[in-house]
């Protein structure tokens, strides 16, 4: 097995995707905590390993690799159970679709830098950025509810697993930290279940996490 | 030759990333533009194919394909040459995650519906709204630039066209709509002249569709 380091923050839901992945795999790792709120992300050490300065990132024998979609693309080469896209170019192409959907479309407006942003240099009050958080996340989850119910089953795709369950799961946990109502979207709901009630996925909850407060 | 028709908008940085995907496949395809200035993406014509109201879409005889980066991968399952990604593990993850620092970190955050976001819920003026779109371009394209550089030739990965190439064009295209100045990115520079000198990735800038206004 590859010895493999996870430089992650715990709440962060790109980190929160990579875990659920490695977990899934069945990759042990050492954890690399990274506090955001600490600014650590920043710090010239961590940098020098990731010049973005972003978590997560993952070291496999050294190889350096970021940004959660090709982490879990670099765990498919490298074990291949359980995979996280469909063999079918047409399943596949839809199944990145819907992971696309969370990782481009949602997850980035509502990032801490964001939010930080809004915040400090336009002066917005944390009512306004509560309520752009809620937006993006209300405009998505509806976006990707849509995209995925015509051929969702236990999960967003099927009734297998795949990224976009995956991605799935830490977005729906931060929607709720900021009160979105979930109930106009069913088949993520289920595909949430169906998700959260594997024992990998399970143990990659931000408040396992040794870091948890 | 499968039947494709693209739905897209000359200026949007996505679909340009697909127009220049599809010409260097040498697929052929039928136009379809969707005016975002108009809001032709929200008629319920459109809403009908693609329920997020998003631009670009494929239709690959009948099959909808939805996210750029999805696209390329479903072209890539289409047709060989040229691949967009390298073939080892290694190889193409650095390529993705060159490809999903431009689609997941920068340009998220400078679509029309976020700058809309920011001048009309947010009462921005003009000139914040301006500096909001410079100050990501320049965060992201400064992370792009050290994570690219190590291992740069011609593109952005050695001496090979890849996707994170076909990124990179659309967005620094934009950055200079606003007036991003790019002298600090000499390895973006280097590989976009390389991506601009094919004929295929000429054809697809905004300024050659038939909708540039």
């Amino acid at each position: 097995m590859p010895r493999i380091v996870l430089h992650d923050y715990f709440r962060s839901s790109a980190s929160y995707r990579v875990r659920i992945a490695l977990n899934l795999k069945g990759l042990a790792y050492d954890q690399h905590p990274v506090s955001l709120v600490a600014g650590e992300q920043q710090s010239p050490e961590y940098k020098a390993l990731n010049p973005q300065g972003f978590v997560p990132m993952v070291e496999i024998d050294g190889e350096r690799v970021t940004q959660s979609l090709a982490i879990f693309d670099r765990l498919d080469a490298l074990v291949e159970e359980p995979p996280f896209v469909p063999s079918d170019p047409p399943g596949r192409a839809h199944v990145l679709a819907l992971a696309l959907t969370v990782a481009c479309d949602i997850h980035p407006l509502n990032n801490l830098r964001v939010l930080r942003y809004l915040k400090t240099e336009l002066g917005q009050p944390q009512e306004a950025v509560d309520a752009w958080y809620r937006h993006w996340v209300v405009e998505g989850l509806a976006a990707l509810e849509a995209l995925a119910a015509p051929q969702a089953g236990t999960f967003l795709y099927g009734d297998q697993l795949s990224m976009a369950d995956i991605c799935l799961v830490p977005q729906l946990y931060n929607g709720r930290r900021f009160d979105v109502p979930m109930d106009a979207y069913p088949t993520l709901l289920r595909a949430e279940a169906a998700t959260l009630a594997l024992a990998p996925v399970e143990a990659a909850h931000p408040d396992r996490q040794e870091t948890a407060q």
